[in-house]
């Protein structure tokens, strides 16, 4: 039997630790080929259509006599992924999500050791220039992901949004924290609240519109942004969350990681200036980070998938 | 009592999904200061001495009425936390592992619902410009990193290297591997192998030299990646962990993650010209990516910990 | 007298070098505070405004002794001319272009050793969230760029696009290219054409509507590329910067970098499979580089805010 | 005749603008492949060595009609330009330097409307792991650079080092600088002084070794930022200039630009402890920006090719 560490996994209870002392073994493994880039242009008639994704294929399985002794009689090579993401692409991608789970339904149905895998997409919009039917400029404002977790029959699917920049100018207090002696802050009443929005959401379902779900929860996540007034970052995410989850039933939980991204008063008053809150020195570093699951009572997700997303707690 | 999604959490057995329908909740949670970068020079003496860090803390606890109700009286606010890093180098770092415990005890210790955090850190490495006493110039070819995740008293910690990019031009092979119809590849006798090495090991006592296990490790993986004859970068990768394993026994377990950079040789032919392994072109993207974890037989892990770091199966 | 090496500028006629052989002297130089981050809120009702710019600040003038005496008594702080840009910003910003002239003018008329300059501004863009009156999210299609040069009373201004990525999925062609030994590229009638657009113009006159006029050239650069059948993309680029100049008198030339982003059709017939310029894989490196100035015939520049922009030749 | 627009280049007399009311034409263009990542491993015993470049290749000539018809019977194919650079490695690199000059007189001589071109290089280091015949790692403390600018036979030729970071810890001051309505900073005779150097140095005659001038020149800038003590940045940076030029009479002249990284004393006072110089916040943006030519007294440089480096005065 291989992978004798399998007993080192997210499933064992934290609390009981007990360090192995025997030999050393390989454990939990994955591999294949990361970010094949990947344009499928639609042009079936004069008015084209363009799918941008940037697609990553790893296996996991039998694997281990290629760690231990070089054989790769078990190794699909990671050339053979990506020609196979080509390949696919040929039939049309439709979504990222339906894309993986080709992808996912083939790798594990062709090679017998191959017991699953995590397939992940990233995808960019691109939006017709002045409505030509062949010329298009790129929409950099977000990117759309998806991944999908499949180990022993099981699919785990966790569709997102990346790097949506969104600030409000006002509507947003921070007051009633804390203080110790390393607190400084003022309280306030009135400050800048922006971030960028990273949001993963999985489905309990596999058969729903991809597409439409995808428009649905950003166009939620901006609408709670925009219409919370904020007393802490905290809770606007969280009424982001709960407003998808009370919207979509499909959706078992959503993660969002957010910073906070400071826009620090600028002090004026040595130049004899005063400064209602219009002047702001946008900072880099350091940023808030704020992260949390919503979801619902009782429900409980899947680990593996969600261990495989960095970022999210 | 809070946090009724906490069923929710790694622990949880696959296989097992009970999808709750009940009430929106707050799940798993963390907030705090991201990336605050701090350089601390020692200068009790002529001859100064210099730390630069990238720490990012985070804690755990009761925060769900700051998500669900903008009540902030539980917020340690991150301007707080960052206040504190600053604070606690005053007396010195030492070490990023002690640096980070330190920390983790001041929060846990000092607020009675802080159950628990995340604290990482990156060290950038700088060396004496010619023997100066007190100019310095920055060694980029690596970054030593730290994550420790306290959790109900409970600390797990793990160090780690990355951004270590090496390369073999000879002593590589790639064959035996199972060809399908989406194969390509050609097998090989004799190839660059390349890759950034990023890899995390987890030390099972507290009590070690830091300082002295990180450069043992990255002498290690340096030596094994160097004087193995790679069959498979899966199997350079398992020598380089299973010797870290063999010579130190406060690890537990070690995992990498590998990108494998590929370099193409060049067809030169149509130029009428031989290219006998001389030649390559550097690619981009994709690349392979290879990842696996080397631990001793039996051995448990602390997976909340592994969880939270990116790029980790 | 200072700058002895002023002898060593761009004015001098290439061919006719005289290296000198005498003492070692300050030549050239500039100094100040760059990438300024900038927020202004406009609040005077309850719908704002925002304006986010990315602001630097360069002087020229008699700085001689700073260099080789470390006499600092010319030497107007950056961190002065950093608060000086947020004071400035206390009355409003308006156009990038009109903020960066308010600027050159108060540091060559404050400071008597200051004969000139250089300013430069980033501008990003957000759009409300729904129409609502304080909450925006950012559009990074683009950027918008401006340089002001001022030198001796004299001022040089070059407004700008960067970062505009845009695609043809058809209408591009390329053949008739020269081959020799080192020739391998088919010609081919049907290819995708993608770049990313960085134009630079320079008003003849300081007297125009800065942001009508970024908008209308924009408009072109886009309509240009979309509406071109290209033959090359030097030919894009031309027509794109023709139209640009036919329709604004005021713009003297316009300057463009354009990288050939290949998109690369993938080769199926390995797999049985046909590929009607379907399936393409978007490289990252090498890629074209595409560069040309399109002005009025007769017409001279400003040599100065040329050169010192990068990429432009 | 072509390029009727070449009266306008830098030749061109600021102060006397004439601008032109003609037809449209194509002024200044150049083109070509850029960032072709090239390895060249030789291996004629059994101690291998690497060379790792980054070249960039781009030609001036009479290209005219190919902007302004589509012709592209003068357009030496970009991909062209890619497979000469290969080929070309065949026979070895040697050096940046001399194998930008191999490309530029192949370039202008095999093609009769090339005029000329721009060749630039980057070079990135790999040292030995434990003395091993063929294993790397690489040093990624610094690129060394090259430009080479051909045009009617003449060649400029221009080599360089960035992104060096350095750093002293003490033995820098600033005060003495004006103060007015907009100066806030305090004076210092304590400071962190801190910079990534990038220069550019010409070479005034084609026979010289350029390792050794790299090397030598390298070593002379960072003693000379070690041992400089401080008053300006400026003052530094031109002390790193003058010894540069005084020791090698072969350089005409050296361009530095150099940031100012802030790290700005942390005020520890609100928690009690005091802070003498020993914990700093390393700051990002903004960042003070030093740029100077050094030069021999009556000197004359190439005013085209250092129009065609970034972020030189």
């Amino acid at each position: 039997m291989t992978n004798e560490g399998d007993t080192d996994q997210p499933g064992t209870q934290p609390g009981t630790p007990s360090e192995g002392t025997g030999r050393i073994v390989l454990g939990r493994n994955r591999y294949g080929k990361a970010e094949v880039r990947l344009v499928r242009i639609t042009r079936d008639t004069a008015r084209h259509n363009i799918e941008d994704l940037n697609v990553t294929s790893q296996l996991h399985g039998d694997f281990e006599r290629a760690h231990t002794e070089g054989d790769n009689s078990h190794v699909v090579a990671t050339d053979t992924q990506k020609n196979t993401i080509y390949a696919f692409a040929r039939d049309g991608i439709g979504t990222p999500e339906a894309f993986l789970m080709r992808l996912g339904e083939h790798f594990t149905s062709s090679f017998n050791w191959v017991t699953g895998g995590r397939w992940t997409a990233e995808q960019y919009f691109w939006e017709r220039i002045h409505d030509h039917d062949h010329s298009f400029s790129r929409n950099k404002s977000e990117t759309r992901t998806a991944v999908l977790v499949v180990e022993g029959g099981r699919k785990a699917l966790v569709a997102g949004i990346s790097g949506l920049t969104v600030l409000k100018s006002t509507g947003s207090e921070f007051h009633g924290f804390p203080r110790d002696r390393y607190t400084t802050l003022p309280e306030t009443t009135d400050r800048i609240l922006a971030t960028d929005v990273t949001a993963r959401w999985r489905y309990t379902t596999l058969e729903v519109d991809f597409n439409a779900l995808y428009s649905g929860v950003r166009g939620i996540l901006l609408d709670a942004f925009a219409s919370t007034h904020s007393l802490a970052l905290q809770q606007t995410m969280f009424t982001m969350g709960k407003q998808v989850l009370e919207a979509h039933p499909e959706i078992g939980e959503i993660r969002m990681s957010l910073p906070n991204n400071h826009h620090f008063l600028v002090d004026l008053s040595p130049f004899g200036l005063d400064n209602p809150n219009e002047v702001f020195f946008a900072a880099d570093r350091p940023y808030g980070l704020i992260e949390a699951t919503v979801q619902r009572e009782g429900g409980t997700g899947e680990p593996e998938v969600w261990a495989s997303i960095p970022g999210f707690c």
